[in-house]
């Protein structure tokens, strides 16, 4: 071979692409026998302290029908996807008949599941891909919650029932560039003008929203000074929705970067019940008990996926579940998924008794998602070189985790609010006049 | 001050001792006057999700009484037993009266509760003071359990009334110098003699045993090559119990070193039902479980205190409460304390309803107690210099855990146990034949 | 809007495509104004006990030139390929003038530096983009080196020179489908025929395959069954090499699956010293070291990154660097990185002192690894949202040190090589006869 | 047995006391013959990466005489002292002889080693005993260092000769109940009189001061409001010291309640170079590199004792040291081993040199004390039930390391300096107008 300039290398690229690049990747059961990928999935051997036991009949039907649906249409698709970081669109129809949009919102065509039922779905659904319950999330526990709650009749009637089959999508956008942990500091503004409102300002991390039919904007209303809520459509002219790329995780979701411009919005549009940031609490509180369950939906994943991977998959003459380190991380991991179970469950319990407290939510979010992740990173371990690649599931769920373990409150913040309310005090804000060296 | 000769430094030593020695330590409330000692147990504010509601009427009364007579009686005088390494030999008749020993015992004067009931008293008395739930747990859970479980009807009908008021107490001795975690290789013996059985060997770190009325002793039978068992008084001649000295943790529980040169056993106290060491089974899980609640009742007491003394401390002019690092650890304390209760009532509910496996078990008590030993450890950063004196509980009760944790199954046999059960294959003992370099 | 069939949904997938997806995503910068992108590299400031003065001027000088280059020329493309799971091929000339290809190798146009030298340029390299790295260490410490040490005279003089530049690319190829840990045990082939031999077998995770000129490949000898090693070219008719894809980290890296059916290798470009598994040893010993400095070099960028964005994301009025909390974990990384600096230094001073042991080189590459995971994962978490995407080099880093902590040796298996020294006993197999329940 | 009364009871008591506990205990050898304690010391076997070559010979020989003299005086008694918490008086001449009391001071009859010498002194003698440490660390570097730094010449001729005998004995008093980590807020009063000063006030925790025959007080000059330093001798009118009881680590350490009631000091005790906290800070540089060396120290001891430990014992018909998790333990505390040497060693060179920093040095004693915290909490696991007893080392060490760990600014505080350092901003107090709920 000789010397190559710059020009030469690019025909060398092109050459080594057209020889070695056309190839498609092998079929990873083929490239790798000894052990079975995800896209055809582990039974659930996680639930090893008979946690189902606690649920209703009702609820064990709908995480019955929520995981075959997983196990049978998503898992075979999803490594493609988040390697692409692209929704898979046309599974939204198929999530929509599962009857599980919507959640807890009663009427309105929505079913009206209990919390602890909703809970189940969302473990159900991130057990095999979190990406979807992040979607489902989004769209259900944030963007309908927000219409049931703080939209008016005319409003809940229009929207909800379209998106309770999915036939519609919602998004839901507090976050923006300069407002992260701080987000109720947040500087989009709404303007009254004749016959609505004009919203100016840009968001960022908005789940669902590059491809959202309706987006809720929460904005401060210049007059009153106070955060407001409205209804905007995709095609809303002054909207621009760029997708967020490079992220390592929740890679199907798509998270945009929202520009409004001088967005005209109807008065109609606008959520009479919206009239502060205090008016989200109902909201987040059922997002935030729902976003817990994410990380036990995950967890139990991977410990499934592990739990059959040990036994396939053979070193030194013996399965690797034959080995003393090996089976102590998988008890490990068996150990923290039965406790976030119980946490969740219980959340849910406190929930429904009409008693959870901020603090307890927060609380529950954080330990569960920390919990998760320690064990999603013992998974990675156990499955060596294929807890790097995607189709066996943990080195994504490890990624997955780590989106979660930041958003609705990251770990920090969430345990900074439970402080607040077992001590009484306040520490978000460092010192004010703080001596600078 | 001149050179001193070994002779005169003792003499130093002396007239050193004389002018400093005698003196009486500052009571430390004196001495440190910013915060509560545990002397003042401090209320109870670690059940931050209710659990208490997850217990019968009858359940929460038995915690009501256990923790009132514990903060009563124990809180005040458990620091200077431990540091004196001595057992309180006179509340021995107020904890019987409790009615909490002979725990899940029906009949024979024993309260017959539930095991919830009995864990819950286990974690009661250790919220307070470890040491004499261990006191109890041995007596009750090894002790008359394996009477119960494994004498005959005249055994029982002559043990266990007394017992069940502490007016005599129990031990039960399994370990041996050479056989701990590999536990059922034990090499006492029992030899049929005429009349009865002839005991020789030697057993390590029996609790109570050096003041115990009766001792159960698991011996080899030399015939069937079996382990039996055997009850042995205490004046038995040939029985000699030392203390073992040294200890870290568990202060107040007098361990012994146990030897038994020809110690004759009538055959009437040889337990009929106790043949095999898988006959040891039923009342190991028990005690397990019971073990399990041990950590959680630490972990009450550890976070108790440090709740109160981080809002009754100051430093930089503001309550340690106020600090973010102290507010985070508080919380992670307080997610893990959740966790474990639910993890130790989810593990009794599985046992009341006749389905726990020994895989339960083992991680239950692992999981737990590897919780709490997280949880006590950040209890000790918390509390500072405080920390390290037992008069602020969490010092003694960070020591406390470490033979809880080794106790009963290491963490590492227990996660062993569990992994054999879920992977189907036993790694207890190395490779064989393994390659020496 | 109404229901759509599959049909119609494609249509609409295709239609939102058009309005939303063909917008360019915003730049980082115009999106997220408040901090500054890897792109624009962030200063050095991890060496905080000034380890550099350890180094010699010939070193220090490698540092700067390497240094330079990595964020001048890689850290405004690597986000790009990273995202895209393609190499930058354009960037391998002028690496290849960087004058560290080769590394410690003398003579045939190598640049012959010390160890030390060799693993500084390993860390700066990875500090920018740990694929790169790998890049380097798989062309200059497996596969030049390979050659170097085990080759004939002409094989150096025929091969070494062009490599050196970078004009040519190598690959070594270890792992196989079924020997990941147990890399001894491979079974590709290698048959004796006349004028040369014939391979046959399988590889997997071959990184540089999918294009490297040259593969060294090793095979188990029919006739010794002991492993040798053998020069394939890309162009070698029975050769397939495929890309892996789905990669969570070091994604620019392309590894491949390697297919060997009846590969004619002449005698000349076998390996005539290597005989053995044994013979790889020196390799190993050199390319263990230069593994372990990668983690070195990724957390110093991930420390350098954070220390920067810390001091310029504002949230609750104050720059991030002012919470307790955010300054507890900055510092933690801080202690990690100058111990894992220096733990590396040591290494390469027992290497340069010819008193390197096996055991030595795999604590250090388990220990620095396990403590760059530590660190990567503290730095994630200090970056919040803006750790999850690729651009702030944090979220990235975190993705790419798991396959360094699984490669040349898990964490799991480095530690019992570690021990088998310090023990003198082997654990890697389980017991051969395992009671299974 | 009858019912007994309270009063029985104690007799009981005493009837059972006589039986049983006038037995002295076992020696620890006979009733565990598997394993050897450490009265007996283990060899040196932690140094895995030849730190000792970096040292000088004469650091090397300093190493050599006191490992030698701690192991052969110290180690056999060490056991007991700790136990009954006293302090073994008669090896102070010993102790005294050795040539490493006063430390780096030159002249006065002092030794003038170097850091990095005086560093391995502490290390070695904390290898063995870390109260044994921490007493010469008192009396050394904070009694004596700032006698030496602060003093005049007529004091420094009057006092440093004798001490550096251990002819006499130093403390050093700052630390008081109210102000732990917030040490410069100190309280004590310091009136000056004809003739001398009047102190008045509380000190806690001070180490040594029992038995001192020399207190160096700081205090609050009521004057100038800014912190003196004074020397008070044992027989001073109005001078109490009560020794601290209850201590769960150090407790062979006498650390004292002192009561300061109008003590009057003459002017020429007072001592010139101390005229505000500031002046303090080169005498805390030293005393917290040394206190950095302590848990090097105690976890060399850790290792030694748990490697030789896993050689000896036997469970399950193996050594432990052949079974996988104990040799991960044992690796993971060997890495950390290795890597507190050099930071600690990097420390004294940048001592050395001139140009460390309070954040260097504040960095160095949190992450070494926080390593050794995790190497001494695995090393109690791997001794199972021997790691509850002092006997084995282990235990000892365990708690010995808290008091460490928060001592000479908590692990905490220090973190925090450093990131003072580094970030700019100092964070040690809260938000001053916090919101309270």
């Amino acid at each position: 071979m000789t010397v190559l300039s710059s020009t030469d290398r690019d025909d060398a690229e092109k050459k080594v692409k057209s020889s070695y690049f056309d190839l498609p990747a092998m079929d990873v059961s083929v490239a790798f026998p000894q052990a079975t990928p995800a896209s055809k999935f582990p039974p659930c051997t996680s639930d090893y302290y008979h946690f189902n036991e606690l649920l209703t009949p009702e609820e064990q039907a709908v995480r019955k029908r929520v995981r075959e649906f997983m196990e049978k249409e998503v898992a075979p698709i999803m490594t493609e996807y988040w390697e692409k970081a692209e929704f898979p669109f046309h599974i939204i129809p198929k999530l929509g008949a599962l009857g599980v949009a919507g959640g807890s919102i009663k009427g309105y065509g929505c079913p009206g599941l209990s919390i602890t039922a909703n809970a189940i779905a969302t473990a159900e659904i991130s057990r095999v891909d979190a990406s979807c319950g992040t979607f489902n999330l989004v769209h259900t526990s944030l963007g309908m919650l927000t219409i049931a709650l703080c939209g008016s009749e005319a409003q809940k009637h229009k929207y909800l029932p379209s998106l309770a089959q999915m036939k519609t999508v919602a998004c839901w956008a507090l976050t923006e560039p300069d407002n992260g942990s701080d987000a109720s500091a947040l500087q989009t503004t709404a303007t009254k003008v004749e016959g609505g409102w004009v919203l100016t300002g840009q968001k960022r991390w908005i789940g669902n929203s590059t491809f959202a039919d309706l987006l809720v904007i929460l904005a401060r209303n210049t007059t009153t000074n106070q955060v407001n809520g409205f209804i905007v459509k995709k095609d809303a002219p002054g909207l621009t929705v760029t997708k967020m790329p490079n992220k390592i995780g929740l890679r199907i979701v798509q998270n945009g970067d929202i520009l409004l411009q001088n967005v005209f919005v109807p008065d109609e549009e606008r959520l009479p019940g919206l009239n502060s940031f205090q008016d989200t609490s109902k909201v987040l509180a059922v997002s935030r008990v729902m976003v817990s369950w994410q990380p036990i939906g995950i967890s139990m994943g991977v410990y499934d996926m592990c739990h059959r991977y040990l036994k396939e998959r053979k070193q030194f003459g013996a399965p690797l579940a034959a080995f003393q380190i090996n089976q102590q991380k998988l008890v490990k991991m068996l150990g923290n998924v039965q406790a976030m179970f119980l946490m969740g469950w219980r959340l849910c319990k406190l929930y429904e008794a009409g008693k959870m407290t901020p603090g307890q939510a927060s609380l529950g979010k954080a330990w569960i998602s920390s919990k998760a992740r320690e064990t999603a990173s013992l998974g990675r371990e156990l499955l060596g070189g294929n807890g790097i690649v995607a189709d066996f599931l943990v080195a994504k769920a490890f990624c997955d985790l780590e989106p979660i373990y930041t958003y609705e409150g990251t770990y920090d913040i969430n345990t900074l609010v439970t402080a607040r309310e077992v001590t009484g005090i306040a520490s978000f804000k460092p010192a004010a006049s703080r001596s600078r060296l």
